[in-house]
């Protein structure tokens, strides 16, 4: 890409004083004879033909990204409107950038970065002199890693055939264009050259021209396509109509790139992806960058090679970093594997082991003298979700994944306890008891607070809380009949999206440790940060035995899961015999990928040099959902419940039966109208919720809230009967 | 990385004619004040300054890429053992590569790609002209995507600050060091220059010397700490010393390289990975690369995004090609999840709602009268295996994977068919039926065949066996209680590395069809190649209801699995509610990396243009492992059983009782051996086995296949007394 032409022009008063623009229209006929206009902006120029970022400092003249980026969207939307002429059914829109692709622009930021929000197809210039091949590859994949697409090669002729070597490498799946020489003479008016290239930038325009057409045809179809092949999951595709369904084009930090059709023109839409891909997103824009390079790296050192028996730098690396973070000061070891469903089968078969050892039952004393196999079961949280496949169901309560209908194996190997749960309401924070608890303690009047942490507070220290917490979880556990049971301990059942009381939970813990049941802690969803902390053990201040991580352990960019334990649960399978040890594995256990991308989202999210959102020490995030905002949406009479804690923020609509349930088709109408909002949500049932990263900036937190608050209002309104029953 | 040096010299009589070889040595002092010795080789070089690539034509003076990197090893070696001066104790090695990091080798090769084999520590020559900074960063971003590690930047002072916006991009984490500008005068002897840079070469040492240290330091510590923090998968701890522990220091194509201490001396040696990973490789170095570009461009463009009811280009385009592939003729959906196990559960999930709908079982009539739930049953094979979660491993007899130590919630729902396996032994194929089977069928003489082919197209034919077979399944069938359960077919139960007869599973197929009991084909070993047909369902000529991938799915670089079915199993799900969904799903659901990977996998290894292996129209691989060979192992006194088809070739030892058992530690010391060799194997018991890629080199195969037949001489010498017993 050619330096940017210096032109003294007219000034652009909203720009700072010596920052150039300059407009220049051109009138003639193009190649087919037709009249044509160009239009040529110079939107930003410095002075001496250095880089941006030099000049900005010696020329005092510097553009913000935020405004540069915005100036450049505005030119473009304004060409798009019709611009000096008025055309609208024929125009070339392009966008020259100044340097080398990845030279810096005036922040310092480089430009292919700069740039990537547009994601625009682009026109490599490449080099066709001596080292030019190295280059126009180097600076073609610096591109790619960006996640552009190249539509063209355009070079300058130098009689080294340097296009024939380009072309090998890309398979010929770009197209190389070769231009005659720049003429030498520095008087030249470049007219006669100009003609000698007519015809190739009569192939380049044809080209840019069949890439546009490509795209723009893929990405009308893809829809259609997608809802003719694709089975996706926890989807009735009877409900899904083909408009319905959102085209991807991109993501860059926490946005999705979404094509839409409006009013016959295409449009590439920014939205907030707020159900972070089912939990699984953390990236801002710069650490999905670093990724990219960490993954690419990752691919051509490793791919992927065979884990047991075998140490490799991503896997030792992650699980020592595993270890001294979310595992610090229980957990030395790490067993990876692929998604939160197998760490839990894994947690299981660890926890099940263990429980054996320490209450003696070994193969010859698990059946009893009629044969019947001892019945092992755990005990967990009614609403807890910890996965799909049969052994992370049965740890589950029953409920509408578990039923009959979607796995008839299924029968519910638990105890399932129903737990309290913390919420705000109208502005206060409060505790819901079950009923077995409600008829088990005094009603205290008093049990709503300002903040979380009051609450927090008030839960660990309340002695009627504690005895009654005691009492209920003394009562359920004398159920399970002498010992033959091990436990499964949730957190936080992410499915309904509750907060469960860490008091509660923290007794929990203490009674399983007194009976030798070990516990596990389902941290697939509220590990690395979710809920404000690395770990939301850290909430509950007690350790479990056993530990599993997914979701944001990689940041968010490929499947990875870890289940940590103590030394004790790693030494029950210790033994003479292959056959004692733990046998269960994936082809992909630790994959070099997956660890690498968790080494880097590990440290960036815990660094306070590149996550600003720490505080306390590094300890906790900062409040990322304005407090005053978040108290005024749960006391909207929409809405029933909010919990706001971390990197979430769950909304519960008031909503009565049906309406209520998961299969709820509820809020439907409210999400459709935040997707027209630039908010990309899914609902679970009458549960609709915001999720960020650990880095995102508490303003597009608040952003996105407003509009979602908005939103509740116009839902709240088009349906008043509705609402105005259920909140009586 | 400046351009090579054109020097008239002393040629080598190894090289071609027009080939330049130089070597000079130097003597004086290094900076402490002691002796030293400067040697300098020029290895190959070209009369004219133009790039390797057209130099080799210009001149007719090619050198093959082998040769070059041979004659670069041998060359490091002899410096190694002493070079000219004797001197080991404190020498340095810098290789100055020609022109860019990606400009073309002799052979038009990239020399990135080139001398990725070596992967050795590179110091990249940056450029601190006008432009270098975006230069630079492409060149380096050029290494870190081929895997290199870059120990320091150098470049030359032009006035522009270059290094400070390396260094703010680098996050400080490179150093970048200056050099003064070179003199303009081209009769200058840089005698002035060398003694101005002298301080940034003592530290550009110093920092090369540090990068090696550190390196070779944590390659020292890795196994040792691995065996402290990770929890291996099927790895019994305790029978794994730290100093058997392979440390892998990267992997290119086929071959890990693998770092050793050998007499006090660090060495990196290359492995072949016989047991592709847990058979999840495909890639050859080049495809490798590729991928490494899709990788950091999947991560850039997409990180991840949610699945359900979106569309997007990766997702997809994998399904289409899938579906397109070994979905062709039969599948129309494509179901994406993590890994085998995973796309087994929801295969079961889809075969039961299937069944139901199809035998009118519904939540009303699933229960009897006593409220007891029907009992759905699989139909599977004896000794195969399905994954670790437990609803797979319910589909699989019991074995030492399902024992109540393992997971006492086992209790195997299936009934298990005992299948007759096709091997080779002593140069002939021949069929092992099983008890059952032999009972049923009259002795039939000749039962041995010079092919597999033979023995398949025999087995087709023969009337003998299809009706024994149909008559042991008719009564097998008979034992399921009148429809209630759905079937679950493998085609090639890999745990044991059997081949099962192609025309049993026909049989099989045809009968569960006409009970309308549907058809499971779990393809994540098979699939894509690994029995040199895209799909194992070829070798059967019948097609399946389901069908699961995963493994060689990516090409082997990231998890992904899919589960393919029919349009009827499909509708099975479709109704006016979201609770008749199939409601399984993970959270890295069709991921954009995996199916990127796929993407490009699938496509290379189909292509005749990428993939040399491939015959017969594209449709089967050709014979990869040398038939004369294979015949040759089968005949080994130490061999029982060969099976060599596709990318596989197995070989099952002699063994009696516990030394053929799973946990045996029996060809331990033969997998030792072969390390030694070059050849990284993992056992199964007493078979041990050889896998390659759908695109490796036969040669590479037979090469590797001749080691392990001398090993297996040398491991059966070493215990004559164990095996002529068993031999017998």
């Amino acid at each position: 890409m050619p330096g940017v032409e210096r032109v003294e022009g007219e000034r652009n008063a909203g720009l700072r004083d010596v920052c150039f623009y300059e407009e220049r229209i051109l009138s003639g006929v193009d190649c087919e004879g037709k009249d044509s206009e160009l239009l040529c902006k110079t939107m930003h120029a410095w002075k001496e033909a250095i880089s941006p970022h030099l000049a900005v400092v010696r020329e005092n003249a510097g553009v913000e990204d935020a405004v540069l980026l915005q100036s450049l969207k505005e030119c473009l939307a304004s060409t798009f409107r019709g611009g000096g002429s008025g055309r609208k059914d024929n125009f070339w829109c392009v966008i020259e950038t100044a340097g080398g692709v990845a030279s810096p622009g005036p922040s310092g930021v480089l430009q292919c970065d700069l740039y990537r929000p547009f994601r625009l197809p682009g026109i490599l210039v490449g080099d066709g002199r001596l080292g030019g091949i190295s280059c126009t590859i180097s600076s073609y994949e610096t591109l790619k890693f960006r996640g552009y697409d190249i539509s063209a090669i355009i070079l300058e002729d130098h009689g080294l055939s340097n296009e024939t070597a380009l072309l090998s490498y890309l398979r010929n799946k770009v197209p190389v264009l070769v231009m005659p020489p720049f003429p030498c003479d520095p008087s030249d008016d470049l007219i006669r050259w100009f003609s000698e290239c007519r015809n190739v930038f009569i192939y380049l325009q044809k080209l840019m021209h069949t890439a546009y057409l490509k795209r723009i045809g893929r990405l009308h179809d893809i829809g259609a396509k997608a809802g003719e092949v694709l089975w996706w999951p926890f989807t009735q595709h009877k409900l899904v109509p083909t408009e319905t369904v959102t085209v991807i084009d991109s993501r860059l930090g926490e946005n999705f790139s979404v094509h839409k059709v409006i009013d016959n023109c295409d449009f590439i839409i920014p939205q907030f992806d707020a159900c972070a891909s089912w939990w699984t997103q953390g990236p801002d824009a710069t650490l999905q960058i670093e990724l990219a390079r960490d993954m690419g790296y990752a691919t051509s050192r490793f791919g992927h090679v065979m884990f047991p028996e075998n140490a490799y730098e991503p896997a030792l690396h992650c699980a020592e970093l595993m270890l001294g973070g979310v595992g610090k000061g229980w957990a030395s070891r790490a067993y990876f594997s692929d998604n939160g469903s197998t760490a839990i089968e894994i947690a299981i078969k660890m926890a099940f082991r263990k429980f054996s050892l320490d209450h003696g039952i070994h193969m010859e004393t698990a059946y009893d003298s009629m044969g019947k196999k001892m019945d092992f079961r755990v005990l967990a949280l009614s609403g807890s979700y910890h996965g799909d496949t049969l052994g992370a169901m049965e740890a589950q309560a029953p409920s509408i994944y578990t039923s009959f209908l979607q796995q008839p194996w299924y029968s519910g190997r638990g105890l399932f306890l129903d737990p309290p749960t913390a919420y705000l309401s109208n502005g206060r924070w409060s505790i819901s008891l079950p009923t077995a608890l409600q008829f088990r303690m005094e009603k205290t009047d008093d049990m709503s607070f300002d903040s979380f942490d009051d609450l927090f507070s008030w839960s660990r220290e309340s002695s009627v809380l504690a005895e009654g917490y005691s009492a209920y979880i003394t009562e359920q556990l004398s159920q399970l009949s002498g010992g033959s049971e091990s436990t499964h301990i949730v957190i936080h059942g992410a499915g309904g999206m509750h907060l469960i009381d860490p008091a509660f939970q923290r007794v929990l813990v203490r009674k399983c440790r007194a009976r030798k049941i070990p516990v596990i802690f389902d941290e697939v969803f509220t590990g690395f940060w979710r809920l404000g902390r690395e770990s939301a053990a850290e909430l509950l201040g007690c350790m479990p035995d056993i530990a599993c991580y997914a979701k944001l352990l990689t940041g968010g960019v490929v499947p990875l899961a870890a289940t940590l334990a103590t030394e004790a649960i790693f030494e029950a399978f210790s033994g003479d015999s292959k056959a004692e040890a733990l046998l269960h594995g994936h082809s992909y256990s630790a994959h070099p990928m997956g660890c690498s991308a968790a080494t880097k989202a590990i440290q960036w999210f815990k660094d306070p040099s590149t996550n600003p959102n720490l505080e306390g020490g590094g300890e906790s995030l900062k409040e990322l959902w304005d407090g005053e905002l978040v108290r005024q949406v749960s006391s909207h009479f929409a809405v029933r419940r909010v919990v706001a804690l971390g990197t979430l923020c769950a909304i519960e609509l008031r909503a009565e039966g049906s309406d209520a349930s998961y299969a709820s088709l509820y809020a439907s109408s409210l999400v459709r109208s935040l997707r027209g909002d630039g908010v990309y949500m899914r609902p679970l049932g009458n549960v609709i919720y915001l999720m960020c990263g650990p880095c995102t900036h508490p303003h597009v937190c608040r952003t996105q809230l407003h509009k979602v608050y908005q939103a509740i209002d116009r839902f709240a309104q088009s349906q008043p009967s509705k609402l105005s029953s259920t909140a009586l």
